[in-house]
Parts: structure tokens; sequence; C-alpha cells
């Protein structure tokens, strides 16, 4: 119970990698109290309307050369500080979206500006290393100070790379060398002649016609691989090619969980045999199964520890790998490092992708099969970016130190307390509350959701939305009590006008 | 004839973006003479074997946690300097080969240096923003003074991605919804109910078998959209699930070029008879072709203006995008900013895709139309790096406060000379020199390339092969006619002892 890492170090030698520091919960307490950020504004503050006439111009300089129809807001960077982002016309808000889910430890992070102005920063920004071919030589080092101190547990290998997107197709790159390498019987068997000759034309047996299932609903990224395997929006989707890859159902959780138990649990047991059967009968066989530990694009849906030990034991039987997707839940956000150690599996996942907080991206494994067995079949030249790590590094340096993943569990649940109360006084506003004991990662599903994410700035707020009609908290893992009472106090008052 | 980037700057406005600063040709000439790094070895030195014991152990140690087998050298890079790399050990090698030819301007660039220590780069790597939603207010003025100071003429768009891979993969997705929305008759038609619920599927129409028409040999990444694109080696491809998309054949000429000018003519015309047959029959409808201005990773396969002339012909009469994948090619190797300069076409192309020296990726692009017809289809959460953006802007300063792009048109030159009087003198060792008038970017076949490349390690020279056969040049924009001495020295010794 001493350390912020107890889960993912446990399995972990200490001769090898250096242990987390011990913390005890003290220091986590006492953190949550004490403000990490003496200089953050003690409120939002908003002047005139938003967009303003600054940002409003800037758009549209911007839209010359850059699409902006996406733009939320031109932010001042300089300005920004902890949980307050600052746009370009002066207003500060209070920021529970983090660049959707990705800035961990807050906007100009002190620590975070050391490892910026570090010589090793310098030297991985303008010697961009070829990893593969021409790591440095403290590229082990960083990974064993780094991403792996904090690999999830059982899983002490990491392949880098760029973004989520890549994370996971790399991954399903290695699920289906590995089923074929199953099929060959082993990583001796040499590769026939046709399927040399048929993979240069795209064709079986050398380009087999195998697949990864995923969930309705699910978000996996946005290239060809794993836009395939996301299911969550149409305008995500449409006029691209996809592989016809299956897709199971995702339990579709009722609300509160505790007046629907049996219920939930049926639904569960039918959503996985879906995957069972899928597993057995889909035409193009199934190399691995990918899930979110909650859907997040998709509308934060919520799935129980034993529909994910389900997931583990059909896998497992059905020889089909694992991956979990970490790559919105991961690194602090649900009150654990990896939303994973909440299912207390029998055995780890084969693959646990990362990115966003991470603010770099990879996939993690442990079985060394999923090496492939000839090098330069998982290639690429930058495969990854050493810059990018050394700031996984460093935020993984300030979640120890700081005791954030213990702080966000604290204000998670203090937040779900205080939106609960505000559920029992506004039903029509909020419905399906879901994130209990789940950290800061919380939703509820709102009929004028749209109205209120546009409101919410006037307010002095930065938040998103998730699937057709939820609002989804995505602080950073630096978000406090204090903080929590402003966001429920603003909250509020956006319902009241809506 | 004044400018470094004369071709990329003529079709821009001077009241838009800022214009390139006139650099004589002088300047060029001088720079091609005067070392641009003073502190650099004057030659490779190496002492014993390699790899040395340093570099085989930390090896050993890397390789508990990471794939070392593709690994070429442990390398420190606080001793890189300039156009040398070193390694663990304290041997120094003249490096032609770059990181996968990725590093433009010297490891321990000065300017870069200064680039690495500014706040901008500071806010960049703490304050990483999601692009499309929450750019920093200079965004657009870091794109105006960066990528697209340097974009191709008839190009003044940009989206960003993170390497090569989902450089290609965005393009490929931007190339598939401008033909939907042609097939639809228009941005303004709306989606068909059968289209938003057939995608959910991956299913027709909504998600249509489409293709992209890529060339035997071609290289264009890993993912799985742009792995189905490349056709180098089958290494590359095996046991991942490919898209049914056409390869045409790339026209494989013959050397001297001067002795076979019809022969390669007849050659040329052949394959681009074959593109258009595959555009008008292949069963997936084609929505794009792409193509490398050499095909790198291929085996530095080239073909003339008139073939990629043609190219543009067809696909403009057929109705189908014309993408040029830069990735390998672009920023300067050729001795003009982007290859497809030397083409002199009678219309841009419709896209080019950039990665490598750039040191971030994206593809330029100039048709409004490209952009699709509604916010978030072309979209994630980084959508690039700020952070690489910088740099690539310092090395597009570099370049040009340098006249690197001269400079390497210069020492091409110079070297193809030298190592044309070494075809001749050791014929058996020189095959299809190829590359006059590319810049360094240059190529030869040789029966012994493995072993050449592995002995060049202990003559002090970093050196990598491409294709079946082929040493492919690819040194630094700062390589000067003293580097190109040594080289074509140390080439000598070594075919003299293989």
């Amino acid at each position: 119970m001493s350390s912020v890492f107890r889960a993912s170090t446990r399995l972990r030698s200490a001769a090898r990698l250096p242990a987390a520091r011990a913390l005890s919960t003290t220091a986590g307490m006492r953190a949550a109290e004490k403000p990490y950020f003496p200089d953050e504004p003690t409120a939002p503050s908003v002047s005139g309307t938003i967009p303003g006439p600054k940002n409003q111009a800037a758009a549209a300089e911007l839209d010359e050369v850059f699409d902006v129809r996406s733009l939320n807001m031109l932010t001042d960077y300089n300005q920004s500080v902890g949980n307050y982002i600052a746009d370009l016309d002066g207003n500060k808000l209070l920021d529970v979206y983090a660049q959707i889910a990705s800035i961990p430890v807050g906007y100009n992070n002190p620590h975070l500006k050391k490892v910026a102005a570090s010589p090793e920063m310098a030297s991985a920004l303008i010697n961009r290393p070829a990893l593969g071919n021409f790591p440095s030589s403290e590229w082990g080092h960083i990974l064993k100070t780094g991403a792996l101190r904090a690999a999830p547990k059982g899983l002490d290998q990491v392949f880098t790379a760029m973004a989520g997107s890549d994370a996971n197709e790399t991954a399903y790159k290695a699920a289906f060398m590995y089923y074929r390498q199953l099929q060959r019987g082993g990583p001796e068997v040499e590769f026939t002649e046709e399927e040399l000759l048929s993979t240069m034309k795209n064709q079986s047996p050398g380009s087999p016609q195998l697949s990864i299932l995923s969930f309705k609903s699910a978000f996996h990224g946005r290239l060809f691989g794993s836009l395939s395997t996301t299911r969550s929006k149409a305008i995500h989707k449409l006029d691209i090619p996809a592989f016809d890859w299956p897709q199971a159902p995702f339990p579709q959780l009722k609300y509160p969980l505790e007046d629907h138990v049996q219920e939930n649990a049926a639904e569960e047991q039918r959503c996985l045999a879906e995957v069972e059967r899928l597993i057995k009968e889909f035409h193009n066989p199934v190399a691995a199964v990918i899930v979110e530990p909650i859907q997040s694009e998709g509308g934060d849906n919520h799935a129980s520890p034993a529909f994910f030990q389900g997931l583990r034991d059909i896998t497992k039987r059905t020889k089909v790998l694992f991956i979990v997707d970490e790559v919105q839940t991961g690194v602090g956000a649900t009150g654990k490092f990896w939303a994973h150690d909440h299912w207390n599996l029998t055995s780890p996942p084969d693959m646990v992708t990362f990115s966003k907080k991470a603010q770099t991206a990879g996939y993690y494994f442990g079985n060394p099969a999923l090496r492939p067995n000839k090098p330069y079949r998982q290639f690429n030249t930058w495969m990854g970016d050493p810059a990018r790590a050394l700031v996984y590094r460093g935020i993984i340096e300030e979640v120890e130190r700081l005791g954030l993943v213990e702080n966000t569990r604290i204000t998670g649940d203090y937040l779900y307390g205080g939106l609960a109360r505000l559920a029992e006084k506004y039903p029509q506003h909020f419905q399906n509350l879901r994130g209990k004991n789940q950290g800061t990662f919380i939703a509820w599903d709102t009929p004028k959701r749209d109205q209120f994410v546009a409101k919410a700035k006037s307010f002095g707020v930065n938040i998103g939305g998730s699937g057709p009609s939820a609002i989804r908290l995505r602080p950073m893992l630096v978000f406090q009590k204090h903080h929590a009472d402003i966001l429920l106090e603003k909250i509020e008052q956006i319902v009241q006008v809506l």
C-alpha cells in the first residue's frame, strides 16, 4: 500500500529496475490539500464573449493554411498554468478536458520545464535517432527509468511508437505475426515460397485474411488498421476503406449499478458469449481482441472487472491475444496508474497500449514470443521519439513525487460525491452518472449536452463530451479538491441556465 | 536564380508569406568550400573492432527491454558532430546514412541547439496541444515561417502528422473522401442513411472498396494502409492483412542512361500504359496514385521527368489524385528542395508527403476541396508535434542561411564524378551507377553489397544499402567536397579488400 506504483512494481525484480520510491499515504493526503500550483488563478476569469475578438482574428488568419473548423480556442500557453488554460483574449478557464485527456501534470509544470531544459532533451531534439538502428547509449536507461518504471505488471518490454493509432496498429501487427507463427508451428519454421510471393501482391497466404475483434462504440484510432477497429461514429469512418473485421456488443449497463446488479451481469454475459461466438465462427479468423477499460470517445461506457476477467478467460481459451487499449485511461486518471489494475486479472493482458497522458506512445508486452521471429519485421525509421520519452519519464517522476495517482483517487471520490448530490437535485440534467471509484474519470448523460459544453466556456470551464450524449470529465492528475469545488459550483450554475 | 527556395516561392504571394531571403550563388559556392563544422574530425577514426566491447555490453543490457536485432550501433550523440557519428567505444565514422536519410544539417548543429533551448520549444514540449482543437496562438506563424515557407510550388496548405506512414495514410484518407465527394456530386450532398449504417460495419457503401495505386518496389510505410501500398520486400509485409489494391510496374531503366535512351523511353511508356489500364480496369476503383520520385527502400530506382509528367497527365485525365511521396527524397537531398522540382510538371501534384529530414511529417496540398467537407473527418488528438515543427523551421532556416540545397547539388555532382571514375576502374564493383544531377542521392549496385556495408565500418564509414543489391548514399546536406574526397578514398579501399 505504500507505493504509487505498487501494482506495477510488484512483479518486477528490484535488481533490474529501480524500485519506485516509497511514498506514504500521508503524502498523497497532504498533496490533495496543498495546492500543487501556488501561482494558479484561484478561480476562472472570463471577460466578454468567447471566442473574443483576438481569437476570432487569429483563427481567420490560421484558416488560410490550416483547417480550423475543429478549433476550440487559440491558446496562450504562456499564460496557462496548472489546471487553467488561457485563451488569446486573456480568459482563463478551468480545464477539465486537458487536450483531449492528454495533459497529466499541469500546464507549465516546473519539473517538466527542467526536463525540457536538460542537455539530454536538446540532444534528443536535434540528433533524432532511428531508434531501431542507432539508439543513443542512454536509450535503455531512459526506458528503464521512464516508460518501464510504470509498466503494467507482468509486462516488462516495450515497443515505442508515435501516437495512439500507431501504438495500436503495431500491437495488431505483433498479434498477426504471433498468430501465424503459432499456425506455422514455431519461430523456426521458414516462410514458404507461396507466402513470400503472395504477400507482394497483398494476397493470402502471405497477407492473410485475419482480423482483430473490437467492440461496438470502441475508439482505437483513425489510421486504416486502427480505424477498422473503431466503431464510435460514422463521421470517423465514412469513405475510408476498412477491413472486414468483427465487432462484438459492448455491455450497456444500467445505472445506478447497485439497482441493476443481475440485469447488468446478464448483459455482460450476453456480450461475452457473443465475443466467444465471433472468435469461433467469424470468417476472417481473429488474432486478437482489443478493448478499452472504459470506452472513452464512444460515450464513457463502463463494464465490470468480471467482464474483463471473462474476456481474459475467453482469449486464453481460444488462444487469441488480449490487447488492452489504455490510450485514454492510462497514466493515473482512474485512480490507478493503469485502469486495468482495477480488474485483478488472473493473468496480465498480452499487450497494453498507451499514449495521451504519457505524451509518447507504444505498447507494453511480456511474452518474449511477441518479439517477431526475425529483425525488421516490426520496424520503422524513428520508432517513437526520445524527446517525448524523456517527457514521459518526467511525468512519471512528477506522478511519484506528488502522489498524483492517489490524489486523483481521492479527488475523484470527492468529485463523484458532489456530482451525485447534483444528480439528486437536477435529475433531468444528470443521467447515468458513472465512474464511481474510477478516479476523476467520471461522466453522465444529459439531453442538452452540446448546449452544456458550449455554455460552459462563458462560466469559465473548458469541458468536453463523448458519445452521443455524455459529458466526460478528463481533468489532469493535479486536479484537487478545491478545483472540484469550483467545478461543482460552475456545473450547477450551467444547468440552471440550460 | 537568386533564392534557394526559388521554385517553391515563385507562386507565393510576398504579402502573405515572408519571402525567402535572397542568397547569391556565390554564397552557395563559398559554403561548399568552407567547412560548416570547424570542430568536425578531419577524418574518421576507428580503433579495434566494431562493435567494440562497450557497445556489445550495452547492447546486451538494452536487449532486456528493447529488441536490438536491428541494432547498428549504440551511438554517443554527445561526441557526434556534423557529418561524423560516434559510437560508444569512441569510434568516429563519416556518416553517409544519416539515420536512414533523416538528419539534414549535421549532428549537434549549433543553430538547432538554439532552437532546442528556446522558450517556444520548452512550451511546445511541456504544454503539448491537441492541434486541431487548441493550437497555440503561434501555430499559424510557426507553419508560415516553417513548413509552408518551403512548401512545394502550388501547394499552400498543410496537414501535419507524426511520421512518414501516417503522413501517407492521412493523404490517402483525404483522397478517398475527395473521390467519394466527386461521386456524390459535391461537398453539400449529405451522406445517405445506408452509408452511415454500413460504415459502422466496415461495409460498402459507407466503407467503400476503393484503392490506392502504387508501384512495384515502392515503399510508403508500414502501417496497414501504407503497408498495402508498400511493395519493397516480403519481410515488410508478411503475415499482415492487406487491402486488395493494385500495383503497377515501375520502370526498370538501363544504365548508362545515355546508351539506352530509346529502350528506357519504351520501358517508361509500357509502365504508364499499365498505370492507365489499372486505373480504368482494376476492380477496386483507384482514388489516387502514389509514387516516390526515386524509389528509395526499393533499391534507388529512378525514372525520367517524362515518366512523371506522364503520370500527372494520366491522373488528370482519369480524375484520380496524384500523390508524390517525398519522405526520403524531400528537403534538399537531390539538389533541389523537392525532388519533384526536377520534373517541371505542367501542374503540381495534388499532395506531397514529407517526413525524415523535415524531422516532422505531413502532407502539403493546394486544392481547397481536399479539406474534407466537414470538420473532424481528418482529425486526431495531436495532429503532429509542434516541438518537431519548430525543429523543421530551424532546419529550413539553416538550409537557407548556408545555401545547403546548392551545396548538395554541387557536392553531389563532384561526388558523382568521382564515383564514375571508380566505376571505370572497378567495373565489377560499380554497376548501374545512378543519381547523376540528383545531388548526393546516388546509388550503385554491387554483387557484394552486404559485405561492403559491413566492411565499411572498419574503414570509418557508416553507409547503407537499399533494395536487393544497391549501396545508397544518403549524406546530410552539410556534406561537402572534402567529405566526398574522404568517402571516395574509403570506398576505393573497401572494394580493394572485398
